[in-house]
């Protein structure tokens, strides 16, 4: 290699590309201030101790071996951009050398709290169904039509998991003057009331809510907790809107919760992705389906580059990242969110 | 008439009923405080000098005739809760005698905004036509199912009058720090940033927004002033959102404006209504239809009660009256929606 | 006089002046808009019957006999700059005709509210008492300087009277996550509500409130209604911040309270103004003074003119007044307050 | 030492103490939780390797030596409740092994917020010396008295740093519709954003603002950076208003341009702490005093304890604490602040 007074990035975005994640404004930043080593994912070790002993950043998400990180004297940071963590990399040996592993999947929670206060109106409201019977000329007029209608305004609203999703969703629900009920086992009740917000039980918000939002990522010991018994303690009629993973709700202990009419529900996730084409939740009534695509908006991706600049910029000066989440060695373990095939 | 200490009040709600717009508690507190006399609307003048000399409230809009409310000396306020005002009793010498003419439309504002809001995070997302094509096993997965989509966060929204309707919107969009444009011509512009949102021609408005929201009442000036040139003048993809009266469109324009893919609309209101079952904007596609339903819900209805209530006690008390909307002088005359039919 | 297109309008804004009210800028506008004929608030009647037969406009609050007010076919408002209405014109005659009556006391409610901000913060931090200790060597530093300390945020907050003065202080106050509860009996619940505050009794107010603040109209009903009793049903320690008139007040009682230690307080308004020197008033310790300077800021008194501008606008297009508030029929012989002698 | 299930802190919290920061019942249930060792906080490395050995938290700062924590294999956590970090622990071992620093500062976020915006409106409505020349008998009444008053609402703010106490700032602001501007090197101009604050360079905050706080922690790079040329730039008439450490202030160029009618200041630090009698900012004209007590009320100690507990609860669950700010590896050597002689 040739002398470069940039800083080194290795890129390997992979299954994302930085075509998708930077605009070309952002992209031309990203050259001019770093030089960028565009590299197999699968043979970072391959890279040659050249590159590896002045690679400062890696962009992407690339298996990583103890070996190969020691001869990396000055990473700073893994910046994500796949937003889920894969066990693919010597975590406790990078969180002991003071390295970062940053994720990006912040920039899903707007588009995914808009698709989900979507959901829960067109719920509320039967917007779907009330098209199409408006299309085949059997809509009901005023009053008539809007025999399950009913307001967000007042109501009460359960979310369950309050990252960055359940952040998102409280601030477009901020117009509605309803009462909202959190449940997240890993945040302390004074910050979920300085996000005004009240601290609930699960049980609480399921039993409590018009509306339960799940927005809580998969953990080694959250799978299917939302399961038949769950459902059954909702209130008769209230909306269950799945924004997270599938692994966190017995897929089909929630249809039947639905085609038995107790709850209505939406969901953007399914516990296989692509589904069958005879899955029954096609056809189920009082169910909006998604196909996982609530977040993946090419706003969003592009939104990731700005974060990984401004980041590697704090970085650059020797400041923390600030921008984009950092992976924490008490929970790195427990994700357990599959990686995505489609973006 | 036997002697009765209680207000009197004349009731002839048509075309709703006491029952529709109190829930049986108001309806008791509305019995207890007041002799109620349920009235013909059509024929007031019957009622016999007895109860005119005596009633201090009508609720409803039955026609008066000059003579008639001469005979009414005591009379404080019409309480007019089918919201639109139609012209059949002497404002004029209403307004002389100070006696006040309110209306209840306000009820709507909340349930009215909010499924404007779900129509367009309907249009921007394409939630209907995804679940359709799911239903049917053509969905597209992730970002390819996101082709058209966008955010409203960080939008730009125009807002078409702001009355009580344009002011409940702008609270449902108070969590997408969104750029607001409003154009209401018959409010100070002071008025409007005060609210938070900024004063805009209607060029403007139409121009410079991805969002259109319409909830300008229908007056004797404003026919049609949405028109092909209108819709012309909007951006590329943006969304028009029809809430109010189908008076203040050209509906044909519209139509074509989507259907050469221009632009896309929701609707709540129609040329007619009913409309007949072969009308093309049933099978036009990048259009949600609803069928007058937007602002129809029971407990918006109840609501209308509680005003009235409120109302009579200022006014028993020597009052204004505070919770309803009063009809001005100037303005009543230019009010030009039709009444409803069906609730 | 000659012939002049312009509407045209009689100023007589004593004891405020156009100079006062108008920014040069506004003050142009209205020239180039309006045929404007200076009068002596005294002598409107001599104005001549040219001018009074084309007036369209009064700006001030002059004498008007039933006479003058029927050799002015043409007026439509009469534009109060100086706030107080005063009983010196045929109301009920006006009203009949649809002359509105208005003023602009709005301007002074963002004034009011940061003042009253400012004295609340004052006395719960003490700020001034310690900075004169400060100045004598004699400050107490870090947690020993606090024994009385305590927050706004968290506590719980009385408002009395909820017209401009009222809301405007709920603004300042939204960043503090405070209880707000509202005594107000010319308003509704409901109003209350909307607003996000608590309507509550007069009694709720004084004995559940850390902060009281008194914004409340001087009325021909509540005339010293805060009494001996009043301020002994406060919370000791808790803050009576008195800002709209002092005739609403036992000041006397209000003295009481405060010397005795049970209560602290600010005023900015007494029984007599100026206040003679010896007034015990003056070195009551607890107490915050400040001589009727609470809105009198010269951008308050700027942004009439504005106001006045933009309602004349309105009326001038056929539209009724919306920017300054109107005298009510059932509620304009009720107010007493005294007229301003110093802007 | 005899067995005890508890996990076991050893509590060292000088110069605070547990009685200042737990409340009676969050005192109760730390004992009832954890086994607490009360120690010398001069002599951790004496306590023995009974109790080093198993020690999950220090609730304190004091001084310890490599030696010693590697005695000490338990340990999760040290709580820092003194707030300015000291560099008395070999902090790079502790990050190395994952164990947490945390620091309580952000108790005194809203009380500094609250004094700092009482300040800023003393200075603008000339609270303190109106108050003053009341008491002597020259109060200036109404308009005459407000020469130099101006509003909060609608103006420029300038705050530096945006910690937790700038962001208690915004909050407080939050209902003054004022253009706040950030300076803080640290933050992504992204994240200032979605606090809806603009990010802003040093001079801009300085030279655009009516009001400047300054909130930023003394850094080894920051010293004295607010100096004569600073205050030179700011505008006429403004107030500058320190609220964090007077290190970052050439306080004796402050004095001066406040002496010099340039600006206006309020300041709750100063070089010495406390004071000596003779210092001239005793008599400075313009100035606001107040002794080191922004922060220091009893309410704030208090809640430190409760974030402590909130924050052992999620680490004894393997979570990381969210509650306490964490000491960062790349800034921890860069905080340069005195440690606390009085609370």
């Amino acid at each position: 290699m040739t002398y470069d007074e940039r800083p080194l990035a290795i890129s390997a975005p992979e299954p994302r590309t930085l075509d998708l994640i930077f605009t070309d404004e952002a992209r031309k930043l990203l050259h001019a201030k770093y030089q960028i080593i565009e590299a197999d994912p699968e043979n970072i070790a391959g890279l040659g101790d050249g590159v590896l002993a002045m690679a400062r950043y890696i962009i992407g998400q690339p298996p990583l071996s103890a070996g190969t990180v020691a001869r990396m004297p000055e990473l700073r940071c893994v910046l994500n951009v796949e937003s889920n963590l894969i066990n693919n990399m010597p975590y406790e040996i990078l969180f002991q050398r003071g390295i970062h592993v940053v994720t990006t999947g912040q920039v899903f929670a707007e588009p995914v709290a808009e698709i989900g206060l979507g959901f829960a109106l067109s719920l509320a409201r039967d917007i779907i169904d009330q098209d199409l019977a408006f299309r085949r000329g059997r809509e009901l007029w005023g009053g008539e039509g809007n025999a399950s209608s009913r307001l967000i305004a007042g109501s009460e609203i359960g979310i369950i998991g309050f990252g960055d999703l359940g952040k998102a969703l409280r601030r477009v629900l901020c117009g509605f003057r309803a009462t909202i009920r959190v449940f997240d086992p890993w945040l302390p009740r004074s910050i979920l009331e300085e996000h005004g917000v009240e601290a609930a039980s699960l049980r609480e918000v399921l039993t409590e809510s018009d509306f339960v939002f799940v927005v809580a990522a998969v953990t080694s010991e959250n799978k299917q907790f939302l399961n038949a018994e769950a459902f059954a303690s909702m209130r008769p009629g209230s909306a269950f809107i799945l924004l997270s993973r599938a692994d966190v709700v017995d897929f089909d202990a929630l249809m039947a919760a639905v085609a038995s009419g107790h709850i209505v529900a939406a969901s953007d996730v399914y516990p296989e992705e692509p589904l069958p084409l005879d899955h029954p939740v096609r056809s189920l009534k009082g169910f909006i389906r998604s196909a996982h695509r609530a977040g993946a908006l090419d706003s969003a991706f592009k939104k990731m580059g700005d974060m990984v600049l401004e980041d590697m910029d704090l970085m650059d000066r020797g400041l923390p990242p600030m921008r984009c989440k950092r992976a924490e060695r008490e929970t790195v373990s427990r994700m357990r969110s599959k990686g995505v095939k489609i973006n």
